[in-house]
């Protein structure tokens, strides 16, 4: 079986409209590229009660969630606090990370900032690549923090660990319309009934209407499932194949 | 009560990072604008027992649901098919849809094309602006497509009878960090536990550390609130209020 993900978005600044989140997007485009499916994306508030709940749903739907905000040292910053609830633990102040917060703050370190000390017991520490701070992980649940460049770092540094078997994709472009081109797509999937379809229109674009793409984790059956389906198109249909 | 939003973003291309979704992020603005609180943002496939399940659980949680996507003539375009069995209704072929298909096809109309004259049984037809092709409300949930513009248009054509009354806002810029503005932000908190306070530190700004914002349905309650802070900060913290 292919490996799941779910990414989690705590933020009530996404939901207000504030700032546009541009974690998830990267991730599903990383996270397809490892060979990994994304099922499920959500934005929920900064509420412990709710990153709990949803945690705990996702924690057992896919092999791998990925959060991504409410971690900092202020009062709306409960990603750990729902993680730790979720799983049935207690946070705990982990000792090498307070060690690490009292080389990067020194003498301004504050009662607050160590709240970024603090796990759900029982997570792991995942150091890897040039991270200067790890990377907590409770099971197989990530906690990653909002700021993208950081998200990015972070989960860069790890990338390798989550990598199965590729998804490989075809693009197909052609110039007929949705409309004209269902059936199409329709007798293709007859044949092929394992075979992931897409179909987007393009309305502004000169040179085709429609992408269409084909994908599969079996390449052989890819091919031949792309040969059948420009075997049945009309030979002017097909502006590319890519 | 003030008004609560959800919305559904359907499509296997979002979440296998093909496309970058706009829409959600759009909508979470206007929304907001308008005085609705968006509580939840959720992506999944375009598959029917997903759909109907979101929809059901959205509809009953949140006052307007909104989706996005699998709206069209492709096998892949499972959306109203996903809401009429959330509602436990029957899908129909609309006469007054089809009417407008013919109209705009002529003899290109196709039977797949005439997917897009289906709606769930019961379902209004929201006619606004200069729509030519009207929105499809099915009891509180909203069915938009997923091409941005196309979602923008219908959107827009229909945006006033959402508003409610508006969310008051402040924004406190400080040069402080958030490790040391944390206590500052909890005092508040306990002075005025109904405000809605977010912290959002700027790496790479020059200017300020810290934008906080504050944020009430009441406007004399966000003027005392953040006279309050103010009085409190240390007086060369704040860099600007707006």
């Amino acid at each position: 079986m292919p490996k799941t993900a779910g990414i989690i978005l705590i933020g009530n600044e996404i939901l207000s409209g504030k700032i546009i989140d541009a974690n998830a997007a990267y991730l599903c485009r990383e996270l397809r590229e490892l060979g990994v499916e994304v099922r499920r994306v959500v934005v929920i508030p900064d509420d412990v009660a709710l990153i709990a709940e949803e945690v705990a749903a996702f924690s057992k739907a896919f092999d791998l969630v990925f959060t991504s905000g409410g971690v900092g040292p202020t009062h709306d910053d409960v990603t750990i606090e729902g993680v730790a609830r979720a799983m049935g633990v207690p946070v705990v102040r982990h000792p090498e990370l307070v060690t690490l917060l009292e080389r990067y703050y020194r003498e301004t370190l504050t009662e607050a900032a160590l709240r970024m000390a603090e796990i759900p017991e029982g997570a792991e520490l995942v150091v890897a690549g040039d991270l200067r701070f790890p990377n907590v992980a409770m099971r197989n649940v990530y906690v990653l923090p909002g700021v993208p460049e950081i998200f990015r770092r972070k989960f860069d540094a790890m990338r390798e660990r989550f990598r199965d078997a590729p998804i490989h994709l075809k693009n197909v472009f052609v110039r007929i319309g949705e409309g004209t081109l269902a059936d199409y797509l329709n007798a293709l999937l007859g044949s092929f009934p394992l075979l992931a379809v897409g179909s987007y229109p393009e309305f502004s674009n000169p040179e085709y209407r429609v992408k269409v793409t084909l994908e599969s984790r079996d390449r052989g059956y890819l091919e031949q499932a792309l040969a059948d389906f420009l075997g049945r198109l009309p030979g002017d249909a097909v502006v590319k194949v890519t």
